[in-house]
């Protein structure tokens, strides 16, 4: 079961309001890489997963992750702060008519692109950046354990390079402040999914059917026909960066089906 | 470019006609670990990669996704063939009274599942095994080469893994080998992405900014103050096979911040 | 900040495996009623909530519903143990053949409508009963608190009877008993917001413009001028309970705009 | 059935055109508390309903919903007049150049915002204001009266909330003027199916099961062992506005289940 | 504005519950070549149509697609009659182990995949037959009348064959004549679309650009070099039935770019 | 089989970056009328096409939307560079700052409209312009050649309006050009479909049953009981533009049916 303390993990910080800002940052908060898609792709791998170790490290991250989007929605809270949105329940307002006669700063402006937000009464929605509804769809759960921890090492790099991206797009120290603390945790759990990956035997690739071991190792970049080859830059770097021995298949249509289509 | 051979890249073949197989196959046309979601993974990755070597690989493997998608759309089309679907549109048909007098075979019934496909004509349409209309939401690009690469490499394992569930639930000779030729190019595949990965420096976590050190090999596990403590099941896995060596962190609670929500 | 302890909040209890049930029990884990839509919509609200008192008991519900969602889950695993959807990384099955050869029994053949359930291996996606994975869209958090209270009391209404409608579907004692604990607490919370609404002044309408006091109070339904007059059913029905004092407005047209339409 | 007369319900005002309004207001077009949602509510709702009084109700107010509709919709297009969307289907245009020379008002910049608006050739289409397209998931019917009318009444606060903040968000007479006519309208609605809600005996909590009688009042918030207690802001809020007499529960987790997950 | 009379459009007639239809039949409420996405279509259509005989048109055929959709709801309600879904609210029920025990007529077996009809207390709901929801993204308005009139015809063939394959899937008599009008008032839809469409002079292609002459007749097919040449029946099949005088070009990777991709 | 050759179909030309348009152009990447979804929907149908000819022709106009997916592509990443979503992984920037304090060009304001291509890293998402993911909700294939064929003569429509409007608001000569080529194919498209379509007898209506003659015929327009009648505009705009002889019915309320609903 669940249980919540309201104090946060670690110190939200906001130096200034910034409304173009939060709209940014809602990626991390109902967007594919964000803090709710985390919770549910672990939270849903956890309640199916009969190992005790992995069910309990997957639950262990889950929460935090929970406390992450807590982090996130209060910085966009903070950011929002002083925006039209925050104003608009309390006063019969007319900053349209003043950010058209130049009397508005700036970011009043660019926040007019966060349409949800003023909507919203200043609160976080769970949309990306760009006002897309969070949808399961981003969760890439299996049920197998070995896929599933490689999707998880994956989607914890792609959590990682979002915030970094976010950190270089601001000029807040608090703002950079807050996001590092939750890049540095992205970075923890990317290595603590890859140790409990590490302890599955047989796990590249996974499952236990091995296919066939030739056509497991062929490369296939066709030549259409224009007398020049097709390229073979990409075999020659999986060649050269691995032992496994490919082999380049350039003509897959002199071997293909004589069967018709249907 | 793009060019279109009429041939098929391998024999597809489907030993009986089995509408309810067709809809647990929909799952690799239209659903998340599907073939027209690995072509489009790699497509707006390929677009994007300004190193010639990646960006040819990309497109390659690309290249080779949709020559499954018509595989898969082959196979659905055989599945379906002599079921209501592919007759709806001949004969204006009384099969519903027949099934529910019982001169219909089994599997007739079964394919009243598949509703799409009888209004759909009997052919494939873009949806998963449940109807879900495929989204771009499973396409998990990030525009960052070492991010990417890792999510190929996971997105391979989950499609393997879901094929060779397919394979385990069919009892038809020709559809397990089809089947298997798309398993093991999945293998393939999985096997070049971890070779380009490796060829990456730095690559483990991607990206330039490091983040804290002790904060990111810190394990969080809180405490519920019901005497018991927390579980150190997730810890001791993680510490048992890496050596990045973590710390445990039991009590978040007393170390969290003292600011309140907002 | 979240804190997770391993035991259920009450006791999961499933008497028999039925993958035909799980299939709808599917709609409390990610449909639209469901336990992850209760506790995103009370997250959103608190997160964007100034007042301390109703701040405190949006997250306390919010973290409890998402111990409730955990106890969906386990349900779900429990439903479809003994399923195909449970050997089917073990074993090479053919259950298909035994279905259509009668070797089965009747509950696996009802389970083949959960092919995300099948394909997923066995555990808990976040869809409703039907496979559409959960949205965004569900969580109708405006940012006002009399109009998000309200919202409450209703969603908790819905969730109510969605309970009620399972446990009526269900023979298995023990899932009665599971449900019935889920059923009870959302009443509990109807109560509890209900009386959160109470003390907010001037909460019906909600907001601070009071509209014009005639046209607030007209009922309209226009004559479709087949001499019969409109229906005066709906008019009856709010006059007779109720002491606003609503009008009968029966010639919308006639008073309408002379407008073109453009 | 239904019938149209080309007469809107009430003059749609619109004083001056203004493109990032109209972006705005797209919100009650297709937006979740926008008209379409509604009409569509009342109307499976109705269509679903046995009670004479309910369902004449239900349809005479989608039918007016629908009228709101087509206001919204004349608001759009005439908010929209003059703005690049409405030139670009006549003039092969080069107002971007003219854009960024500093040579188009204000307002056109903001309507870049608009894309959708200007492909869609300046009319309106059927998205929330920040492009997601409208989804059935927003209709919350449940074919339950008691939950159904709370459901309506919950929506129409809503509803009116989102006309109040667009109001104030405006500098525009006539604009005003319509949107508060529409406003007013949603109070008239949330009048009516609180009566129709008060005619239904046993209506909170709706249906016949009734759970269990201690459960149903219990306050349940854990203590997170940090020596501090839980919270109780929220058990008093709920104590101190309602008879209902809850009990605090601070340890869940005590009394919690002994089963393991799983 | 619209009115509403509760007289339906057209008798309609079910002889015989069929929950198993009913499923099927959703797909005319809320699929993409149901009613609500035809009057959604026009409507978005007619409220930005300058021209006053096309608007009235779009109008008046919009207002017809509600009253046909009430129609189809009428159908759902009365093909659910007697099936589970019906009952579940009144009775404390047992049918699954019914069902299981063979005591169930077989409909009712069938009817389990309909989900959430059960849940929804055997009213529509707004999904297709697979249970996705409708969503805006099936209206294809573009706010060009030649354009958008195209797309009218073709909306109305689609709908007319899949009223046409629902009519060959049933076997009552009154379902027959019911969807019979439906069908018969698409025809007469496709056919006045089609004399608007033939009253815009140079309506193909639409617009004012005309493009390249000889680009815009060339027939591309690339060969792709396994010695056989591309095929030229598709070519054929548009010179062989136009006046056009299509050009045949099978080697587009010879006058392609020399650009690099990036 | 599909093959790639890296060399573009067409040179693909843009002389100045400009992060605005490149939000717009989406409208073509992952939009509805876009290369993906004619692709997709000429795919789906030609791999359920028992005609040779009109599957060879399907299949060859399906792999040139991906060639032209390929050019959209690769403008989008040209319009973008120089932007800060290609800085934004070299640089640790901060260049909101810069503009704000107005050292940044204007065309950098307007980009922020463009979270997505910001978070992605500067390459394509398959979105729309407003930032919807791509959906097969936009794919209208039935699965019956007449109707397949004239939706797609209205996609081709649809496709060529939405490149004019793309061209008439760029001042870039390379864009334009690039985009003339794009228009130009749909062009040519359009009018292979319609030969193929006119080679099908009985193709309006589409399909076997005929429907009753007189109701085929009839244009309803209820009259609303104002004194005025209906319009007869759309009447009269149907029956001077063909010669099928429709007939008036402007009482549909009087020759309704008696039923009541429900």
């Amino acid at each position: 079961m669940f249980l919540h303390n309201k104090r946060m993990m670690y110190d939200v910080r906001v130096d200034q309001p910034n409304p173009a800002f939060a709209k940014m940052l809602l990626e991390q908060f109902g967007g594919p890489n964000g803090e709710l898609a985390a919770a549910m792709r672990y939270f849903t791998q956890g309640w199916n997963e009969p190992d005790d170790q992995r069910r309990s490290m997957l639950l262990d991250i889950a929460t935090e992750e929970l406390s992450h989007l807590e982090m996130v929605a209060q910085s966009l809270v903070m950011l929002l702060k002083g925006s039209p949105s925050e104003l608009v329940d309390q006063v019969e307002g007319n900053y349209l008519g003043d950010l058209l006669d130049g009397k508005m700063p700036d970011y009043v402006n660019l926040s007019l692109g966060s349409g949800l937000n003023l909507l919203g009464g200043g609160g976080p929605r769970l949309t990306d950046s760009m006002g897309a509804p969070w949808t399961a769809a981003y969760v890439d759960t299996l049920g197998q354990p070995a896929a599933d921890l490689r999707s998880n090492v994956a989607a914890e790099a792609r959590a990682k390079v979002t915030y970094e991206r976010l950190i270089k797009c601001s000029d807040d120290a608090g703002v950079k402040d807050t996001l590092n603390f939750l890049m540095t945790r992205e970075i923890a759990h990317q290595k603590i999914f890859e140790a409990a990956l590490d302890s599955i035997e047989g796990n590249f690739p996974p499952g236990s059917l091995d296919g066939d071991e030739k056509l497991g190792h062929a490369y296939i970049a066709g030549d259409t026909g224009n007398g020049e080859g097709p390229s073979t830059e990409g075999f020659e770097l999986a060649q050269q960066n691995s032992s496994w021995g490919f082999e380049f298949d350039s003509e897959p249509v002199k071997h293909a089906s004589n069967q018709d289509i249907l």
